[in-house]
């Protein structure tokens, strides 16, 4: 198990004035035991006090015994694991996982009324916010090999293609850079359906003068990388020039906002003020970034809205874009870690403007 | 929507002494509504009292605004949606979907302290239970295509091929048949690997003398199947005709017994005694069969330990198997629909040993 993380959580349990709660989440239950837990309909729940003690309650079927270093109560399909869970807890209030199925709160509730449940979450969310040394060269390692692969996806753009077929290129690229798997479901846009923030990638063929949104990430070793660049095929027009040059530029200027102390609001008005400032504004309809680490979208949010601060060691992307409904898209999306003075860009694939001729 | 389906969930309710719940699950929204809506982070939730009176409360995000003939309580991202949603709830008990992430039951409960939760599932999930003509219309065709694409994949194996390619293929037909995607990932297991419970289609290639398990399944205008098929690789060995033979007789034991106001754990019993007669009683080593409709797995439980009856409109799978650890195993899978005077088999792939030669 990771005791210093454990300890942090705990630290963070404290601050929230709860001594104990229930975490359920597969990456949060991997980030602190080494080990990804798919419950399936049954109960997983890691009980975790202000003190850092920690109890695992599991189904036997996942086959915990002996895998694990950490307290483990192992129940199978004839027990009743809510009564099991409910004789360990400490009366008073209790953290429950903002996604644990409502069927245990509820019967929790029902097995013991002395508890009061409140959302636990935020003392492992904001642990998990920061990504350690460990974290950080597996967030970076994930973010090359995503590089490697929309490179290699880029040459073999060809006349006729469909966007699946591209989006197929994508994923036998990553495989082959030993990826376990995409972070998501590649996203490609030919033409007109780049502007449309809810396109599908479908059979739409690649036609001469098609802007090409390519929106994708990996995981390697449990961490996410997610990327975004827009080429053109054939001479891109003059529209698709300027909108371009706006976009990267706005990419740009929201990395060269991310500072330990900057707020994501902060970050979100760099990005959109390049995007505002020429003209462009009411086409740029999506926050500018998200946070990413064991899952593709973790906190912090960074939009107009987020109250978060940048500190080190935070990772999210950065993507701005510009669509113009019935004409084309562009985004151009990077990964960012904070450091100690300003932020490190994960990707390194060039953002340059690029014409497939 | 669906007037009918949610007049029998509202008796459902009343059966439960519960007058008002709230429906969340894609799944259940959709039986009711005719539509899917994933709501990822967000909240959907459909309330239903016991009079049939229902409102849909979904973030504007959705689009479902002049999409549905049910009235509609929009929210946005700067809104309190769960205050929206309080604020229109009887005072005491109220139903709550059994897989709601805790988050919005927590905050409902703090935001009105006269609310009890209880799990509100029952009614919609044993109203799912029961098929309606229109359901049972598209499990039978979703069954028969997915007999055409197994058999039409077992035709396609050849000798050096690996099971991810045969997956594949399967993937290939099951889309040539108009699915719009497999109800779960396909498996396919040669030789040893049919005997491990929890293996997953890799690169193993197929030599001769391997058994091949083939558990698939494709969703057709929404509805799921879900079948398997045991063939062999060469000739069969005399141990592997003779497990065959027994998993066989037990699959049509199982579906033979399968009558209106018979419990389901008889179902699994005479499937099971067949094998356990044979001698091989400890190698069928899981339940079986389940519930299947617009989900993969659903009610009923098939299982000696399950207390449903069967009930025309029912339907299941009958899929014993025998695992042989470290040499093959077999399981032959069928969906039944519970009739009036017995049962109707869904999939009419032959059940023949078949030997590929």
């Amino acid at each position: 198990m990771e005791k210093e993380r454990i300890a942090r959580v705990a630290e963070r349990l404290k601050a929230m004035e709860l001594y104990q709660t229930l975490i359920s989440s597969p990456a949060s239950l991997f980030y602190l035991t080494g080990k990804w837990i798919f419950p399936g309909e049954r109960m997983v729940a890691l009980y975790l006090n202000d003190l850092g003690e920690v109890t695992l309650f599991a189904n036997r079927l996942f086959a915990l015994r002996g895998t694990l270093d950490i307290p483990l109560v192992e129940y199978d399909d004839t027990e009743d694991c809510i009564a099991l869970l409910a004789e360990r807890l400490m009366p008073g209030e209790i953290g429950i996982d903002k996604d644990w199925p409502s069927r245990f709160t509820i019967r929790l509730m029902e097995a013991r009324s002395d508890l009061t449940p409140v959302i636990g979450s935020p003392c492992i969310d904001q642990t998990r916010l920061y990504k350690d040394e460990k974290e950080l060269k597996l967030m970076r390692e994930s973010s090359l090999k995503n590089d490697a692969s929309i490179q290699q996806t880029i040459s073999l753009i060809r006349a006729g293609m469909k966007e699946s077929q591209l989006a197929d290129i994508y994923l036998r690229q990553s495989a082959a850079q030993g990826s376990s798997g995409p972070s998501f479901e590649p996203l490609v846009c030919f033409g007109a359906n780049c502007a449309e923030p809810h396109h599908v990638t479908d059979q739409t063929l690649l036609r001469e003068g098609d802007a090409v949104i390519i929106d994708v990430g990996l995981t390697w070793q449990s961490y996410c990388s997610d990327m975004t660049r827009t080429v053109f095929f054939g001479k891109a027009s003059d529209e698709q020039k300027r909108v371009y040059d706006i976009v990267k530029a706005a990419n740009a200027a929201g990395r060269a906002a991310v500072h330990p102390g900057v707020p994501m609001k902060e970050i979100d008005r760099a990005a959109r003020k390049v995007i505002e400032d020429a003209g462009y504004g009411k086409y740029f309809i999506h926050r500018t970034g998200h946070g990413i680490g064991l899952e593709v979208h973790e906190f912090p949010d960074v939009s107009a809205s987020s109250e978060a601060i940048a500190r080190p060691g935070m990772c999210f992307s950065v993507e701005p874009g510009i669509y113009l409904p019935g004409k084309f898209g562009v985004r151009v999306e990077d990964l960012v870690a904070v450091t100690e003075d300003g932020c490190e860009t994960l990707n390194h694939a060039p953002r340059d403007l690029m014409e497939i001729l």
